[in-house]
């Protein structure tokens, strides 16, 4: 089967950060280091880390007294790190630096009045962490239905889930304009993610299928395969080599490939070679 | 042939108060007034103004010293008022009230260091009359592929001509985020252009064709044909009864009315008057 893959699939830079620095804090001090919270949305990384002696809670009371605390790549809310410091907890902190951005910017627009909307899923923990920044008096949405369900906002403030796609915050942000009198939008989409998906959704309609490789609570992976199935119907999303499937491609010559921003280079690598030696139509026989 | 006529059709709010002041004027003193520029795009009303003795002029110079002078319903820049006040002359402003909160945000953003992009026709005279309040600093453009073609620009104001669609501007809107960081709208939409186009595509649909009666020059009425093309293609605009064409309902039985915002209730009434008048399919033969 021939295999193309799209530029820009895989790690992005706040991703590489996160890695790089969890990597140094474990080469530092390794015992006693938690993450609060899976690192990024890939099983893969995650399950290396925890190899290496990282543990994953889920509350900063499982931390203990003077030990290190890595926050997540998601970031956190603001109370979560003031905690962490009357916990006296050594804290590295991987927020995304695109992540920063939109917790300032939420926080600013709280500061100066506006109603925060936030588009993205509010049980996504990069959600969770911005909405904290406006000491959770935003409103999250993520539908052109639930925009237009909101009552009237005379001065609106707006940011976006750093991994959504441009076509999805148009939609909602045009239905917006019908719910506010100001509605003033700090666009907070991560160039990385924008540059993948465009290079993914570039690349669809030249082949028969796509394959999304990319952990199953990465936002960003199903925004990506999502995307593609808009120019391309015929899109499977996979977290490893192991979840592809023969049959998907019976009939098929030519397969593109892509991967969310959280899945590492072998792990895409290994899915590629297992596409590449499924036979194509008309091979052979 | 039935004829329904599209609720809201017709005079708004601001073209009564532009008639009204302009009648209180030639009221009170009806020698020497002038208008700068025709009050309304209505040619029938213009003529009636005329006929009063109001005189429309293109430049302030043609207005002599101390007599008075009707700013028009579109608005005007500031450095116009500052002209008249320097030449001595009485001025009623029937800018639309509308029309002057645009130009206040616009004011607002230029002062608050913002780069203003307004949608709207750039010759048109309440977007010349905005784009003046910028220091004529502002962007205009009115098209997606305009929007798209804009540079990069970090702090972006975002105002709208006010007898904009809605459909319009969300779509203008939508291809703006992406080349701004910060975009900040302030719906300047009229209230009352909004109910109009809102009653016209609910009706269109249910008849077999439209006529949109208004000037030519009338910018909201020809965003109200388009507006209903949307959802229903036979659509005609018209001036007066006059250019209402007998063959343009050969085989229709049901016609749906409505009218620009500076379309008199008598000229809307002839209209349907002569369309009430032609034969539907299936009469008489």
């Amino acid at each position: 089967m021939e295999v193309i893959v799209a530029d820009n699939a895989g790690f992005c830079f706040g991703v590489k950060r996160a890695i790089k620095m969890a990597n140094d804090t474990m080469d530092q001090a390794p015992a006693g280091v938690k993450a609060l919270g899976p690192l990024i949305h890939n099983p893969q990384v995650v399950s290396a880390f925890q190899r290496r002696g990282l543990t994953v809670v889920s509350e900063l009371e499982e931390v203990e007294s003077e030990s290190t605390v890595i926050i997540r790549s998601h970031g956190v809310g603001p109370e979560v790190k003031d905690d962490a410091v009357r916990r006296g907890l050594k804290i590295v902190d991987t927020t995304c630096p695109f992540v920063t951005k939109a917790q300032q910017y939420a926080s600013k627009l709280i500061e100066e009045n506006y109603k925060v909307v936030m588009i993205g899923d509010q049980n996504h923990p990069e959600v969770i962490g911005v909405v904290a920044h406006t000491g959770n008096k935003a409103i999250v949405i993520n539908t052109v239905a639930e925009a237009e369900a909101l009552k009237f906002i005379p001065r609106m403030g707006v940011v976006f889930q750093t991994t959504h796609s441009i076509a999805h915050v148009q939609e909602i942000v045009g239905a917006l304009l019908k719910r506010g009198k100001e509605v003033r939008v700090f666009n907070t989409l991560c160039g990385a993610t924008t540059s993948m998906q465009k290079t993914a959704v570039e690349l669809a309609p030249d082949v028969e299928a796509m394959v999304i490789v990319g952990g199953r609570q990465s936002a960003n992976t199903a925004q990506l395969a999502e995307v593609c199935r808009r120019v391309n119907p015929r899109v499977y999303q996979v977290e490893s080599a192991a979840e592809v499937r023969e049959d998907w491609f019976t009939g098929l010559r030519r397969i593109g490939v892509s991967a969310g921003a959280s899945t590492p280079d072998e792990v895409i690598a290994e899915v590629v070679e297992r596409i590449t030696q499924i036979e194509p139509a008309g091979a052979g026989a």
